[in-house]
């Protein structure tokens, strides 16, 4: 009999047909004998709809009367559920996150759980109930309510997982698990069978959007395997491990791509003491994201730092720049729009040189320039025309073998 | 400075709109110098809505997930009007009720108040904080939500206030106050300034239906004065005190009536050896609430044993009789609808002795037969025709001079 964490998010119990889904879903597996702590979220439109609600009352609500008014989601949910399976003849009880023993940081709508005292979950679990328990929320050491911000019913999920030191924790979502690439856009994209958690960070954090890297990091952190698979089909979806044992041929495992990328590009003069350090901390201060720092320094040129953002923080660096150039005391500015980043994600890389030459080599052959370059142990990323994206992705994914694999 | 709880129902917080109104009611309070804790019922139809989901899943919901489910509309109130409070500029803070320490009893759907421990909420208030309190609601000893069943809310405010040692409890409700009768069909009837709790009670329990028994009683235990006033205008209401010293000339200080009863007439034998007992509590047991019972016994005719139902519960009443006749051991039984009640309400009867003389002159005068007849301290109640009630009301509201007094 193993211990087993399901996690449901939104779009898998938005109505009361697909809760009663999830509960039949549930039910197969406490037929297999298996001990289930059920995680869910809101029921789909609900958080949007109460953010609505606060929004004709405060153009700035307080974070904490919002994570008083947001946490009521699951907790409507937890319940449904619980009915759900009751009546189907499976034993179960909700604990909204406070009950569950979910201990937070005094942090409101993005704190960290800082511990999870399960004695309710473990008294329930061996009087034979399935625990249906809150996502998202906890509660701090002043009694306040709290919630965990985005991703946070994952990271719920494996949080409890790891406490009640669970086989598995299982994230059912709607799509059937981590592909080697955008299946809407690259041909011959498939199913990953198993991938590393840094090879999971690498992707979530360059949008594979499926997993909330917080969610990864806390699983990486208690080797907790994590799979993601459909809540529609019986299929086995993608698992998370430290090593993976299956697809050990494959150097290269992901190829992922971003558009909207701006590339700016800062000309200074030499001594320009701790002001390129002064650039990026007023960034920051402005909540903008810089992904690629290039800094390039050649005889008789201009000495210049190049760096990447999102096209959304585009004229909010601008105006940055503009206001403190004194301040930051650079020479020059100049940019270029239009650009998009394409990255190859694989463990193997590490043992395996040569694999940055390789993709270099193919994007030359495509005729593709590459602008900028960013590379890791596990990840190396070009900066290239955004009108070029898919086909440099199609062919990486191509050169490094990953369509031909079979599932 | 004074401590006032206020509490406002699901119909004034039905919307955002009608959160604000109720957010700038608060603040006219305190801009009072009072210190103010809140008690909200959950937003118009929410509990209705809720309710559906549920019975979209289960015939029978358990109780326990009821309460989790129903428990989180007042918290999506709390949370909006402390926002509203916020954004107006007053300081303000939300509590479920756990938050606010209230403990029940360990029963679902409808939990007594055990204890309320204060900490927090006199902490917020000494903080300058308006403390706005999920009604309703509640913890038992074993960490489980509660809730408190119809008129939760009203006792959940005249709980705080007195466990706040409050000066007062304002139930805002539609209505502006307690009325001699039902200003709708009755000529004359007004406002009534002071009304004692008992007679509240008595006319509560004869569907005045603006405040619950419980939370009158709950206010009477604590002689917590108690008023019931409109949320749209600043008129001050009726006050429910232990003893009225307004209107003291009242002997009667209303005439409420309730349509829809049915008398059942049960024939027997003498000895009837505990069976009259034995009917009572075979149709408790089928949750017939009998009201009026009138035993005769006179020379020469069969004894025989009137009770009045409501009309709802004929079906259910029969079905138990015919089906138990053997057991019950009673010789016939016949019927008789289409009869409604109607009482007359007031302290001062104890003292004024020939009310219920003065009372059924009148009907005779009137023409209205009198079917069954019952009278405690405090009220008297007729059985007559449904056809004569209104007209039976209007001649006692006349007759005990309701209409004369002024306001």
């Amino acid at each position: 009999m193993s211990r087993i964490v399901m996690k449901f998010g939104g779009t898998s119990v938005g109505n009361t047909e697909r809760i009663r889904n999830v509960a039949k879903r549930i039910i197969g597996e406490t037929a297999k004998g298996h001990e289930i702590v059920v995680v869910v979220s809101a029921m789909g439109k609900t958080t949007d709809e109460l953010m609505s609600l606060a929004g004709d009352l405060s153009a700035e609500p307080s974070k904490r009367e919002m994570d008083m008014l947001l946490s009521t989601g699951e907790q409507v949910t937890i319940a449904l559920l619980t009915m759900a399976l009751q009546h189907m003849g499976q034993d179960a009880v909700s604990f909204t996150g406070w009950q569950a023993g979910i201990g937070t940081e005094s942090v409101h709508r993005n704190a960290r759980i800082e511990h999870i005292d399960t004695v309710r979950m473990e008294q329930a679990l061996s009087d034979g109930k399935v625990v249906v328990v809150a996502g998202f929320q906890g509660l701090d050491a002043y009694g306040e309510i709290t919630t965990l911000g985005r991703g946070g019913s994952d990271t719920t999920a494996v949080a409890i997982a790891a406490a009640l030191r669970a086989e598995q924790c299982d994230i059912y979502t709607d799509v059937d698990g981590i592909y080697t690439s955008d299946p809407r856009y690259v041909d011959g994209a498939r199913k990953l069978q198993e991938l590393s958690y840094d090879e999971m960070l690498e992707l979530a954090n360059l949008g594979a959007g499926v997993l909330h890297p917080r969610a990864v990091e806390f699983a990486k952190n208690y080797c907790m395997p994590l799979s993601v698979r459909s809540s529609l089909s019986e299929d086995t979806g993608t698992i998370l491990l430290e090593e993976p044992t299956m697809e050990k041929n494959l150097v290269v495992r992901g190829v992922a791509f971003e558009p909207e990328i701006v590339r700016i590009t800062v000309g200074y003069e030499v001594p320009f003491n701790g002001s390129l350090a002064k650039i990026f901390t007023t960034l920051a201060k402005h909540h903008v994201n810089v992904d690629i720092i290039v800094q390039s320094i050649m005889e008789g040129v201009q000495p210049s730092v190049s760096f990447s953002i999102k096209k959304e923080d585009f004229a909010e660096t601008i105006q940055v720049l503009e206001s403190k150039k004194a301040e930051l005391g650079y020479q020059s500015t100049n940019f270029e729009v239009g650009l998009a980043k394409v990255s190859i994600v694989g463990s193997g890389m590490v043992s395996n040189p040569g694999v940055a030459a390789q993709m270099f080599d193919r994007l030359r052959k495509e005729g593709i320039p590459v602008k900028m370059v960013s590379t890791s142990e596990i990840k190396v990323s070009v900066v290239v025309p955004e009108s070029a994206m898919l086909q440099a992705t199609n062919a990486l994914h191509d050169e490094f073998g990953l369509a031909a694999v079979r599932v």
